[in-house]
Order: C-alpha cells, then structure tokens, then sequence
C-alpha cells in the first residue's frame, strides 16, 4: 500500500528545488530501474507483483508491492512500467582537467529530452564526462532520467562555469565546436581526446566559448548548397559528431 | 480577436481523427510556418502584429492578429511563438518504386518526436520521400510538425503496407536495415540507393520485413564489448546510418 506521502513526495522531484531539498531522484521502468540499482543508492522502491517476482534479488531501503493503478499516481509517465524506484542523488564529481579522455561540453543544452539523449548517445561511444555550463537543464529531472535509458549509471554529468573549466586545460587540448560553417567534419582530422563542444537548441556555441574552440567543425549536408533544414538538432549532431570520432579507431 | 469556434477547432487537430475530417493540420512559429507557407496552402493564419508586420508578404484565406493571450488559448507550445497556422493536408504522395534513389523506410516508428527529428534528419541528408508502416505514428499530430522545423515542406512521408511495397521494388535494391548485429557499417560498402529500414523504438524490425533485408548493418558502440546503453534512439541511430552513407560521397 502506497501512502499518499509518499505519492506526493515522489511527485515533488519534478522541481529541481525538491530534488537538492531532499536529496532523491526518481527513475521509472525495468531497464533504467535496472541499470541504476547497481550504481545509486535505493531508498525506495515501488513495484508490482510480476516486477518483484522476476526480480527477487534486487534490494532497496524499502520495497513497496503496488498495484498497476497506485503506480499510476506515483509515476511521471503516461503508461506507468511496473516499477519506480528513488535514488539518493550522487556527490557531484570532479571534472577531468588533463585533456587526455575524449569528453563532451554542453554550452547552455536546454531541452531535457536533448540532454538525456545526448547521456544515452555518451555511453554508447565510451565518453565517461560530459561538462555542462550552468545554464544547462539539470540531469536528474525524471525526463532526463527517462531519456538516458540508463546511461546516467555510466556516464558522469559535472555542472562548471564552462568558459573557466575550458581555459583550464592543459595548452594544446583540442576543443572542438561544431557550427554552420567550418571545416568538414569528415575530412579534418580528429583526436580522440580533448572535448566536444555543443551549443545550445536555438543559439548554438556562447560567444564566449567559441573563442575557446580550436578546431570548428560542420556537418555537410546532402546534396551540398541545396534547400535544406537550417540545422540539426543537438542531440543528432552531437550523435553524427561522436560517431566520426570513433569510426576514426575502427 | 480570435473566435472561440476557432480555438476549439485548432485544439481539436490534435486528434488523428479529426486532421482528417476537416482535412487540415497545424504548424507553428516563424522558422516551421516560415518554411510550410510556400509549400502548403494556408487556410487560416493568426499572428501577434509583431510577426505580421515583419511578414507582410505572406499570404493565406484568412489572416488574424492576435494577442499573445489569444495565441496562447490556441497554441500547443508551453510558449507560443508569435504565429500559428492552419494548412490543408496534402494529397497522399506515390510512394517511388524504381529504387534508383535512397529511402528511409520506418517500421512501426510510434513515438511523434522521433518521427518529426526523423523528418528533419531526411530533409538535411537529401531523402525526399520516407516510406513508413501503418503502424507509425501520424505525421501531421502537432508534436511531429514542430520537431520537423519546417523539414516536412521537403520530405514527402507516404503510408503503406510496408513488406508489400518493400516486396514491389526492382529485384537487386539493396534493403538495409540496423541491427544490434550484423556488419559493421564503417566498413561495408553502401550505396547511394535503395532503402534504410529503420524499427520500432521498442522491438527494432518486424520479421516480416528483417526477411526482405539484404544488409544487416551495425553501428558499433565504443570501445567494443564494454558495458554500455543495449541501444541507440531510433532518431539517433537514423542519423548515424544516414550521415555514413552520405560521408562516402565527400
């Protein structure tokens, strides 16, 4: 049985303010529920019967067996999925300085369905940090949460002032940036270290941090020179950018 | 002064069944009105008097200045952007049968966003027509329009039996389709023409379709074997696959 506290509690960390207030956030499904367990502390766990019978293992502060229609009125989802569980939020972590992994930045990603697919598309090519600007959503919405599938368990989301955290690393780091003009991302060659710059949905790269970027890079678009969408979407051009940094290496 | 009449037919587009019977559809702000205005015909159009004086070439049926309250009352964005627009659905296009371009085919893509970045990720890579299941979502839904950005004015999105139309093109049309495996697509040769087949978000490609496919591709994760999100966003592996066929001709 699933108190009305506790539904109400788990509804407040939609706001930001709640989730740092109590120091919990929410993930909801068998596969990120999955994948978290291992890696943050469960203080809750809420499930039906079948996800608690094919998961006898697994273990939490406390476990709440629910009904399909209790789930519904704790879960951020429009069709609820059997399980939803509230994570201590993590110690932020310490942002690498030596240029020497290849890392994401995000100047200003505002959208959390961007950023939790941007998480998703990190872990899938091996970029264990990415730094994010101030003005970045945070990543612990359940949106974002959702949007990672999971990724949030391997790959580590560090809040900095951007331009500062960029000037302080070592001379000769590559930054890229991709823009509208540029060089050829698939022509020019790329390290696979230093960071990758995105900017934000409607703005693109802060002034500021352009001046940073060492390398700009653009994605051609096909035929060259016709009509065409003015642009990419972030997630899809960090997407096509992360791949042909990799495909470097196969 | 926008009637009430016309909010609730606005808002009532939101629905399949309605697009249908009144045979129209909704777009919004400047860039995705902008970009449909020269492309679909324009029954209606309400605008703040900041949009309309900086447009005032553009032409519909019936043009309404409105209030930004007034757009609100209409609009299906948490914030408005000056212009809202209600075009008449087009005539279903002929789906291409020669095989001699290179399609997008989507099997049971069910998710609006997904579909509308789909759009744009065409619109950007030269794909002029996407073939899509029955069981995808409706293109012209409000969600799917706005995540085009104006990418629908270019790309021509036809419903079909898709094994029946797959089955129907010329014996030697390379059918692609991604998988989690198959071959590495860095290093298969691809050509400029056929069809990318693309599955549903939860379940990838249906049998029946796997069946027609000539060329199991992958896009590998990195570094290999590593633990690591089971998948990519169909939107996003769309993107990957359709940037590395396009790469092969820089």
């Amino acid at each position: 049985m699933l108190s009305k506290a506790k539904i109400k509690l788990i509804q407040s960390l939609d706001a930001k303010k709640n989730r740092q207030a109590e120091g919990l956030f929410v993930a909801e499904g068998p596969k990120v529920v999955g994948d978290l367990l291992p890696h943050f502390s469960c203080i809750l766990l809420i499930a039906t019967n079948k996800w608690l019978q094919d998961h006898p293992q697994e273990k939490a502060d406390e476990i709440i067996e629910v009904t399909e229609d209790e789930l519904r009125k704790a879960s951020f989802l429009k069709t609820p999925q059997q399980v939803l569980a509230l994570f201590r939020l993590p110690l932020p972590a310490v942002p690498s300085t030596t240029g020497e992994e290849l890392m994401l930045a995000l100047d200003d990603v505002q959208d959390p369905g961007n950023l939790g697919t941007i998480i998703r598309i990190a872990d899938w090519f091996g970029i264990r940090q990415i730094i994010c600007s101030k003005g970045c959503t945070d990543t612990f919405s359940p949106k974002v949460i959702q949007a990672t599938m999971g990724g949030i368990a391997r790959v580590q989301v560090i809040y900095v002032e951007l331009e500062e955290w960029l000037q302080s690393l070592p001379e000769g780091t590559p930054v890229y940036g991709t823009f509208l003009e540029g060089d050829n991302i698939y022509s020019t060659p790329l390290q696979q270290r230093g960071v990758i710059v995105m900017g934000n949905e409607g703005n693109g790269i802060s002034t500021a941090v352009e001046r940073i970027v060492t390398q700009r890079l653009f994605i051609p678009s096909y035929p060259q020179g016709c009509e065409t969408s003015e642009s990419l979407n972030v997630a899809i051009a960090t997407a096509i950018t992360c791949a042909e940094f990799r495909r470097r290496r196969y």
